[in-house]
């Protein structure tokens, strides 16, 4: 069990209609001109976005708008926003959105007071310093950016997908009404089951022992999600399952279940590379690989999958670590068809070439500079491995 | 499953050596002369308090001592701190010690900045509007006052014994190194399990439905006390189990075992009458009280106690209920029995008489004012009943 910091100071209001207290949340933080962030036209359409800024009228917080975000969010929108925060001089940034608008704000936060480029954030060339104060009304259970210090900015330029950790980022509040994702298409709730429990075993996969307390948090909330996930299948507007969803989200990635964890996000890191390449869902594609990277590491620490399989997939334990690890990589693997999530990367939709494999894989070691993953070590020749197996 | 808020944004740094880092975070806070509440001659004896202050002084942080917190810790000692500080103009308060030091400090920090009597904030007759920050160097995994929003201070005139919740209490920071628990007696060690136990329980016995993450999350921490419980009886210097019994008391009372719940506290507020009266320990005290108000109040639900019994006490399931209930009920007898804590209050070295039982139910009610608990509201004869019941 390693040490930890473990820090989540997002304040975090859940239910029912609990998109009526934004404004108030605002001026707890002493902010008085919010700058709105939100994607497509559904906020819109939804009439959530005017109860929102209703609510914003009602506690005397003006407003500006910043639309048009799209998943795998863009770099030219954060330069866009960082503009006009300057111009508007806006004290407060409000996504109303899923992981892509939030992480825009994210961007936004950081570039506003660095007179540098904001990229070099997500390059690593400088670390944030300062951030503007933000907050969000969460509208798809996945990301968990909303409690998060994490974002993920793709540059279009080179299609390079990159993130950034800084606890400057956390959301000073979260409004989370589970009824506010009734509307979620049953692609993107399943996109957003599988992105959670990936946020949950990037972390839970790490060949650190007596993790005691974390295990059985971890344990816990990826059956939770996997009921929830069955359940909305059938029954879209069923509170207790998008409820339990949303707050899954939000503790699967605000650090909780890493505490004493060394952390592995090599899956992530795979599936960066592919939704760089081919701007595919986020969810689809770690579901994609997920068994291919499972497969490729799982002999350095056999009995991690083992419980895994018992504890989570529910597979009854047999005499050998390593069957039941593999009965528990493809229990997992049935959930994913279960609810019409890839197993493979044809599946996702896209022929990988041995050419577009080699770009990924370097693309992934950031030109062989890096390794990746820590459960097992993986280096340029096993990512090309694991994107091979991953192919189908 | 209720609305709610979850607001928890102690920064905790977990692990061996973590209290060299106490100046650093006094620091972080922008305070620069800290008062250091502490309790017996322990944290001297032990070199913990020459650590911290050594770690003070690294930081440039000056610092005054109020040492002499006992348990159920005094109002006398209130008022002594709250004038130290203000003589000595300190800005921070950091506690070295358990429960019953961070209360302390909690009710010095309402105070400092307040012009009335700071007791006003325990019976209610005010709300504290503002408090001196403060965190905290945890030597005693048990109350969780180190993420929670509460404190509990006992008024020498009269023996009342009375709880205030306000997130200004929240501790900036927590220090939670588990090998300062090493030398715990197992009694005391014993004593924090039921109180972790506890604050998770009076959480998770609710009568609302559909708590499918809450419900795992709070099963897989009352799971693991028990396993560490059970180790530390003979391996005290368990690190493993010190770690997880350490980080379970903090996340069983910082709210986010009751994420969506209506809690109960009534065996609480029953034990709060008892130490009030015999200055017995807390967690002895619930222990002697529980399985009593769980016979009483089941059949509001006998459903959730069988599921107790199955998913935390390990039962197998029987045809009824009820049945199942008790014998989880009887299973967690056998636990508190396993690591010598009582299961009555003869047990707990003391004989009820009838007018005491009638003088301790007065008081818990506040004198006819209140009913306790939301499984089970219950009102005067209730209590006594109960009493009468943990009598032994």
């Amino acid at each position: 069990m390693q040490n930890f910091v473990y820090y989540a100071p997002t304040k975090v209001v859940f239910g029912r209609d609990a998109e009526k207290k934004t404004g108030a949340l605002i001026r707890e933080q002493g902010c008085k001109k919010a700058m709105v962030v939100y994607g497509g036209g559904s906020v819109k359409r939804s009439g959530l976005l005017d109860r929102v800024l209703a609510s914003l009228d009602e506690s005397g917080v003006s407003h500006i708008e910043l639309g048009g975000v799209v998943p795998n969010p863009r770099l030219s929108k954060v330069r866009e926003g960082i503009g006009l925060v300057r111009r508007e001089k806006a004290d407060f940034l409000l996504s109303v959105g899923g992981g892509s608008v939030i992480d825009t704000a994210k961007a936004i936060g950081y570039g506003v007071p660095y007179e540098g480029d904001v990229w070099d954030f997500y390059t690593g060339k400088a670390t944030a310093q300062a951030s503007l104060p933000m907050g969000c009304v969460l509208t798809i259970a996945a990301a968990g950016s909303e409690m998060s210090n994490s974002s993920v900015i793709t540059n279009e330029d080179g299609g390079l997908k990159r993130g950034c950790k800084n606890d400057l980022s956390r959301q000073r509040f979260a409004v989370l009404n589970p009824e506010l994702t009734y509307s979620l298409p049953p692609y993107q709730t399943a996109n957003g089951a599988v992105d959670i429990m990936m946020h949950t075993m990037e972390r839970y996969f790490t060949t650190e022992k007596d993790l005691l307390l974390t295990d059985a948090l971890a344990e816990g909330l990826m059956r939770t999600v996997m009921e929830c996930a069955h359940t909305l299948r059938g029954d879209p507007e069923n509170y207790a399952a998008r409820a339990n969803m949303m707050w899954a989200s939000s503790l699967s990635h605000n650090g909780l279940m890493g505490c004493g964890t060394v952390e592995d996000w090599a899956s992530h890191q795979i599936e960066h590379e592919l939704s760089g390449m081919f701007d595919c869902s986020h969810g689809a594609g770690l579901a994609a690989i997920w068994a291919s990277w499972a497969r490729y590491v799982m002999d350095a620490d056999c009995a991690r999958f083992a419980r895994f399989a018992v504890n989570v997939m529910g597979v009854p334990r047999g005499a050998d670590d390593r069957a039941t690890a593999e009965r528990g990589i493809a229990a997992a693997e049935d959930f994913y068809r279960s609810i019409e999530m890839p197993t493979n990367i044809r599946e996702l939709g896209y022929e990988l070439s041995g050419e577009q494999i080699n770009e990924l894989a370097e693309k992934c070691t950031y030109y062989g500079t890096r390794t990746i993953g820590s459960f097992k070590k993986l280096g340029r020749e096993d990512i090309v491995k694991i994107y091979e197996m991953a192919r189908g």
